[in-house]
């Protein structure tokens, strides 16, 4: 197979935006996009199977075991329809990800996708308590919009993997990109910024959604950030006695 | 070629199960499949050569040289036929374990192959008397057959390699897969949990076969391994006294 | 895809020398390159995607996002004209650099292109005040022209990458191939290099170009450096002090 | 291309035999090759390039550069032709080891070759006066003839890389193959090793050629690397001496 696509479904959609979100550093694409999964009226459109996923099988949490895999589902907007696009893991070599992402946006453009947005992360190594947004466009008009809209502009730099690929090959397609990235210390699970780049999304793409369940997670994940670092920071503390650092 | 398929014979067989072990940690699988090939009267069916073995031949103890390969044995058995699967190394690249697996499953399939167990190490790092096995499946019928007749159940993690692709291949292939893992440190080579998962995997398949040989060996690795184990506790006793960790 | 190759126009060309210089160690090719780009009066002829490409987009100055690519340009001259051959980055793996430089050579061929001079760097980890070039080609003929020209032969060692697959290619083409590498220390960027190796070229091709500002570039990362490196002394000096390793 | 096979003459040989050393472990296999294709009256056969070398052009010692690449030579005996069969390095990736080994063997065939020699190295991580030289082959009738010959026998381990597939994919194609392996430290580029696995290979087929010019390369060899060592040790005694580890 090399890239196995089941088609579940032939929906016809009016005028899909694409919305991409594959596992990276802090899960930030990863949650966001299963949240919008499972928060819309969603419905199983296609799932991808390729032999350049990581070898292996995913235990489930009912027992059972799977193949890793990505899948596209479809949501019916008032206005404009939605294709959310996720999955287990990123294809474990370079070319391979070139080679789905351009996949994807052959699946896509049958709907005649025009728009793609993708999510990531922006990494800084430290915590922060409101993350920013960052944006990056293929098209200086969708660019403009990003920047309107809050999104913080970058001028140097690389988006690396799916999430910064798709948006690349959609440009040589015709189609406009967009990225938006959720600031992250990089170290954890990072629903906060997953929560930021939905707010800014939401700003951009008619997206009837509720983002108050991922706060409170945020705000739980937060919780419980804040309870470990000064358990360490005490811990730090108590060792840097006993070792005589501090006097 | 990239794989080859040297077929021996093109037998009749009733129902077979395919029951897949290639090395791993502790080499629980092979160490199984070995035993079930010798000690069950199999005929061999099929040899597989691929250009993504270890690039190396490999040194028989009759001092002749042969390239790394896979073997298909089949045994008939009372009602049911069986066929067993096991080799000399996995695939050298992620991409060629999932080709290989679907090759093999593609060559059952021609038999009517309808269920198949693979067998693969559960590693803990510790050494225990009484190894468990897990299981999973990839329906929920045969998930329950497992855990019915002693398997333990897991709700996340991984099965790394061929012994847990196979299975997941299986299910896009229609058939049913379910692994058997044995506990094991997975620093040895672990007869035991070889011999824990054949336990199991009898009570599940009709495999007419006398485990006490594997139950030998397995004893004997045991002894071995705690005078081994009582060597090292006493030498680190003896350093640590030496260096004067214990007062 | 693996390689796209967008042509943006098919000039008639006389004669055309291809020159060529991808990043590499000091950026010295890659600077070189990009200076002759953007001083001689040159027009894009080619734009190169590749799969093999790093899976990045990398975020441009005006903050849009774009995929990694090679350009080929050309530059009418007086009696011959020109190919230039730049990228953002070299493939990520062995086979691929060998594909793309032949793929870039056909292409060339196709302007019967018959001498290819690509630059690169000679490292040596140590910083010089003025750089050697070497040189090495694929004919006698044209590699006593380097030396004539003041280039320094090589004995031995390796040109690793495009920039040097690129004329070993074109050796079986048919073409002549010459590879100018400028001395470099290796820990930075030196347009100085690049300068070095331009100031041979110039010699060697009609190329109609004021090195002046490369070589202005070059003095102020001079300068730079030299701050650098007495700051740096003067610390090493004060820590050494500090922890009394000179007394 | 990925391989390409330059044929320079289509010679008719009779029944020719295969020897083949690429470089590997203490270039016992490589400078056994070289040597033969100088000593005896060689005429080249065939150049082969490939995209799996290693991506550079090397320069050679007049100052030319040139792709990496293997050669097949052959030699006109008294009653039996040879093929020899070397290069500058083996592929990058082990895919690539196993599908040039078969097209050297598919290009053997054409010749109605049918026996393979292979020469590697046998890595003990010691420095001995006298290197043994082990055996091993794919056929029972060939080890026997080996081992009457003076090889020693192996019952286990592996040889790694084109020197050891060659053998291996001859006998799918077969052909009978052998390797002969000398014994090294694996620290050193290693003559004398080259010179006992030639001197055993003289036994075993129709070799006529003096080997005492490699014989008094070893010696040499031999000289340098003892002057070596005792400064070493002299050097290491002193060491010890200065820091009180002898007193």
């Amino acid at each position: 197979m090399t890239i196995r696509i089941k088609v579940w479904e032939k929906p016809l959609l009016r005028d899909p935006v694409l919305v991409c979100g594959l596992p990276g550093s802090g899960y930030v694409a990863k949650i966001a996009l299963d949240f919008l999964v499972s928060e819309l009226k969603s419905s199983p459109l296609a799932t991808i199977y390729s032999y350049s996923f990581p070898p292996q099988v995913l235990i489930r949490s009912d027992g059972s075991a799977e193949l890793s895999k990505h899948e596209i589902s479809y949501v019916k907007g008032q206005s404009q329809d939605l294709l959310l696009y996720t999955g287990d893991a990123q294809p474990v070599n370079p070319q391979a990800e070139y080679e789905l992402s351009d996949r994807v946006l052959e699946f896509a453009a049958e709907f005649n996708v025009r728009r793609v947005f993708t999510l990531a992360a922006y990494i800084t190594g430290q915590f922060v308590k409101t993350p920013r947004v960052f944006g990056t466009a293929t098209s200086q008009e969708l660019f403009r919009l990003l920047i309107q809209n809050g999104a913080n502009a970058m001028s140097e730099g690389t988006i690396t993997g799916m999430n910064g690929l798709i948006i690349g090959l959609a440009a040589l397609r015709g189609m406009e990109g967009a990225c938006l990235l959720g600031e992250t210390s990089g170290y954890v699970m990072d629903p906060k910024a997953s929560y930021a780049v939905l707010s800014l999304l939401k700003k951009l793409i008619n997206l009837d959604v509720d983002l108050t369940p991922l706060e409170e997670r945020a705000r739980q994940g937060e919780v419980l950030r804040s309870i470990l670092e000064s358990m360490k920071k005490s811990t730090e503390t108590q060792l840097e006695r006993d070792l005589g650092y501090i006097s």
